[in-house]
């Protein structure tokens, strides 16, 4: 069975925690939390360290910690030339500290700490220095996911920038259309099934073939009657900065 | 029965055939079609008109035409005082010719010939002059979908901008993701569980409170790597101004 530690319980590390708490291919040993008094009551108190001295020696140790704070907190870790690995998308494995073997563990998917996840349709991203820890990595993830990726330090920075697009901006795309209904006493519900369908589409179409609306058509008349409507000046930046990209894209075909 | 007649065979327009005619609460009695050699093979030959001229009055007469041949259209049906509604988002009733009755039914979702879609769940929003009227379209709107909403003018106005943001724009952010991927040689389908979490998520959460990533957590370093990695123009400048949009709002809460 293989031991794991894991560093920082934010969202991600909540999550990691719940999941390798209930798999029987792994054995959580240690759980570090800087203010163990935040630590939720499903977590075992034997697990929790709050001290990095504290944290022994396992199989694969993985920080789940702020992407500013990695390499500080792999320098702290209190052992050598074990596996220890960061979850980040956008950090290179080589800022983890190279007293120990590195490598990475990214799981790419937003994560809240109030929804529930599930990791079997999460694609896991692994790196790591040698097959030996490539093994164990892949067993770990094996053991929660079925899509499991290896990718290097660059292509995992593309896939991070790239999240960053099709989750963050598109999320905050959501909430621009939240703020237009509440405006207009409109309830944001009557949008949640075209949100759900414009996601559901790209399943079995590529986006170029799934785009629609006034940009795409090219039908200016209504480009302009929106732009009339808007009051609000960075929505109207925004609506003009993808609009135009859309009618470039269109004119590239 | 309610007699019904279509007047456009576009993306929406099919659609509405489609579910029309598997629909034993109302009859469909014509389909306009500017070409009627592109009539497909599940269209009885004798619904099908091309001439303006052979349009009989009906109960319903539905335009499903580009926005800017709504006005056009409407007056050229050859008959008066009858029902006869637009399906736009952006168009006021006011532009419909005024010989005939006016109204609205707009099904507020994102159509793609090529894409099944399931009327049940899309929400339709209907406008008309008076309750009879009103009667007619909710009617027929109930018997397709489970989510029928009166929405005036302004508010469809408003409803419709609102869904270009969360549809048209998100679309649009999902082909960045997909050329960010391609050109990394990174298969675009890794993002896809994420691009389905993202629109899921909103089912429970609002969007303020399901945003996430390097500018709600005020992380210039990662956002700046970001910057770094685009060599993309465009890509740039959409990264630089919607991140500069989701920092405003962490502000502002």
């Amino acid at each position: 069975m293989i031991k794991i530690a894991i560093i920082g319980f934010g969202n991600l590390g909540q999550h990691l925690v719940k999941t390798l708490s209930n798999n029987s291919s792994v054995q959580l040993v240690q759980v570090y939390l800087r203010d163990p008094k935040k630590a939720p009551y499903f977590l075992p108190k034997n697990l929790i360290v709050s001290d990095f001295k504290d944290l022994v020696e396992v199989d694969l140790t993985i920080i789940s910690v702020n992407d500013n704070s990695i390499e500080e907190v792999s320098s702290q870790i209190p052992f050598n030339n074990n596996l220890v690995v960061h979850t980040s998308g956008s950090i290179s494995i080589d800022k983890l500290n190279s007293k120990n073997r590195k490598g990475v563990f990214y799981p790419l998917q937003t994560f809240s700490k109030s929804k529930e996840v599930n990791f079997e349709e999460i694609p896991i991203c692994i790196e790591a220095e040698n097959s030996e820890d490539y093994k164990i990595l892949k067993t770990v993830a094996d053991s929660i996911s079925k899509s499991v990726h290896i990718i290097n330090s660059e292509q995992r920075k593309a896939l991070h920038v790239a999240a960053v697009f099709v989750c963050n901006f598109v999320n905050h795309l959501y909430q621009i259309g939240d703020e237009i209904c509440t405006e207009n006493n409109i309830p944001f519900a009557i949008l949640k099934p075209l949100i759900q369908e414009t996601a559901q589409k790209i399943k079995t179409l590529s986006p170029k073939d799934a785009q629609t609306g006034p940009a795409k058509r090219g039908d200016n008349q209504t480009i302009e009657s929106h732009l009339d409507f808007l009051t609000n000046k960075n929505h109207t930046k925004i609506y003009k900065l993808l609009t135009q990209s859309i009618l470039e894209n269109v004119q590239k075909l």
